[in-house]
């Protein structure tokens, strides 16, 4: 006889919850939680071994907490003149916002995100005990400044998600909507650029307008670009004061010795990695045009998905696609569906079966 | 010009505070954070590197969010007819013990601990949003069943932590002590076994008292005994329900596949690593009587390491250790010290060094 959840002395909040997630089911073609389908190339899977092996020659020892080697890497990578000081990582980038949300949220404060959004800001607001306000998008899911600024203003967040490009909408975010919320509000302002590598190469990262607001903070992933969701690593750039907050609320030692090898050797074939990229963008591109001839209307992506409307029917779609060895992802947008772009091979097959129900 | 931490709008709770953490200072005998100071044999790490070889190979995915193998190595590791549904796992003991308090303590709630103890239990239990309440211990840090009891009873704690062996005194504590404060109690009881390999072959884990125990949590790391620091590994034992509980809390694909791959190779050489233990118990016993035979007041210890007493200046008695490149640690005691069992060969560094102050 086990005990029941209910029998222990569990928070209220947290009664009646189930464990968020998308399902891992093993189906030939999994285009549901944007993933990069594309395996790290082994020359770079060699390096990154390399450097595991001489970590593990002390792993005995606790890890360098201020993973300085690392903050490093990515201070290069990003370009724009950032110092190492001005760097943070974490286990994921989930675990990135959750320091921004310990540092800057908790209890007694407010977070806002312009909804449909990432489905996890508000979780980790909660989860942190603050509040989650959630602002609404305009046509398509795209924002003014105006009206941007005028939901935040009104709402007096402690901090913003602003998701550019949106997950899970795929939507382009302009620099000047950044910019007017920040003027607009008081507290962080995190731009979560997860997606930003599938943008278009000419456009400006909100990177640039991190010189003189303290309160921006530019967060990224390696799991998207770098084809790295299962190493969980995440990183953001900002002032180095708030990188100096974020030192108050990160448990010691949170980023291991394998993750930061692991991590500081991809970086070092960021030209590598990023050539599968365009493949993906390609995709994705294809995604867009065939669906649309299929009769859906696929929003714009500047992302590796596409989110794609006029699905009359969205659970039986995706079970169909399924049944057919296809998962993609229903993210509870009326009428739509979202869709990873994989390989060639795997987009095809996307496509036929979608082309097929 | 940066910002200043203080003109951001950081929470007030975090105005004024410092990051925890023990220097890392490279001298060249570091006995300081209770690590295992024996890396890890060549032939488990060519194991381990294998294993880390493939999970690259689809590094590019999500890693197995229920880290379902990783699970079942730990269940066959510790015994006692344990199964994967009644095992947890995080980055280092620290979050296995903070997903505690995410779902058994939080704002409203307290945490409960007999002083001095691990000096994390206040920092997490308040980093979640509770109170920290802390207990005495008595005599040479030792205690009894009733006065534990009673302290617990008055008390009322959502969440008591019993440090077994205790840290950073070393003290063993009995397994009626942990039943009369779990009877005493109406919470969760976590029995922290960091250093629990390192307590005498013949005795008792607090894993024998789970059965029937639903709301008791026996955790472990695999920084000490495997010596594993810097790949932060806990975990624990407890119910299927509250492991039910703890998947509320954690950060979707909190492992990553990396970590999970090195924990479940290390696993698999237990006998090997558990080898060096005899070792550190040797050196740790022979520090305890070298000591003493100087002068000082070893306290009994169950783990890696010796607390000693008699110190006259412990802020010189360290600086003079340290001048001669022995690092220990001054963990706050009056007229106190802590050094952690390293090799024969840095165990005899640290006690000529002392010998000559």
């Amino acid at each position: 006889m086990t005990a029941r959840l209910e029998d222990l002395p569990i928070r209220d909040d947290l009664r009646g919850l189930t464990p968020y997630g998308a399902p891992q089911v093993p189906l030939p073609v999994a285009l549901n939680v944007n993933e990069n389908t594309h395996p790290v190339p082994p020359e770079v899977a060699d390096d990154i071994l390399d450097g595991i092996g001489q970590a593990l020659g002390e792993i005995n020892r606790y890890p360098d907490r201020e993973f300085t080697a690392l903050r490093e890497g990515f201070a290069d990578y990003l370009g724009h003149s950032l110092t190492r000081d001005q760097i943070w990582a974490a286990n994921g980038s989930n675990e990135v916002l959750q320091h921004v949300l310990q540092a800057f949220g908790g209890p007694g404060r407010t977070a806002f995100g312009f909804a449909p959004t990432y489905s996890m800001y508000p979780l980790l607001t909660r989860a942190t005990g603050a509040e989650f306000l959630a602002g609404v998008r305009g046509v398509d899911y795209t924002l003014s400044t105006e009206d941007a600024a005028a939901q935040v203003d009104g709402a007096r967040p402690d901090i913003v998600f602003l998701c550019a490009p949106n997950n899970p909408t795929g939507t382009p975010l302009p620099l000047d909507v950044i910019e007017a919320v920040y003027d607009a509000s008081h507290g962080i302002v995190i731009v979560d650029e997860a997606y930003w590598e599938f943008a278009p190469r000419e456009e400006r990262s909100a990177l640039t307008l991190l010189p003189g607001r303290e309160r921006l903070v530019v967060s990224r992933t390696m799991s998207k670009a770098f084809a790295f969701a299962g190493a969980r690593v995440g990183y953001l750039a900002a002032d180095p004061a708030v990188i100096d907050a974020l030192r108050l609320v990160r448990l010691p030692y949170h980023l291991s010795a394998l993750t930061q090898a692991a991590a500081s050797a991809a970086l070092r074939h960021a030209p590598t990695m990023l050539q599968m990229v365009d493949e993906i963008v390609a995709q994705r591109d294809r995604i867009s045009a065939t669906v649309e001839a299929l009769g859906y209307t696929p929003h714009e992506s500047w992302s590796n998905f596409v989110l794609f409307s006029g699905v009359e029917d969205p659970a039986a779609t995706w079970q169909a696609l399924y049944d057919q060895g296809v998962l993609i992802r229903d993210v509870g947008i009326p009428r739509s569906l979202r869709v990873s772009a994989g390989t060639e091979q795997e987009t095809t097959a996307f496509l036929d079966a979608l082309a097929s129900v």
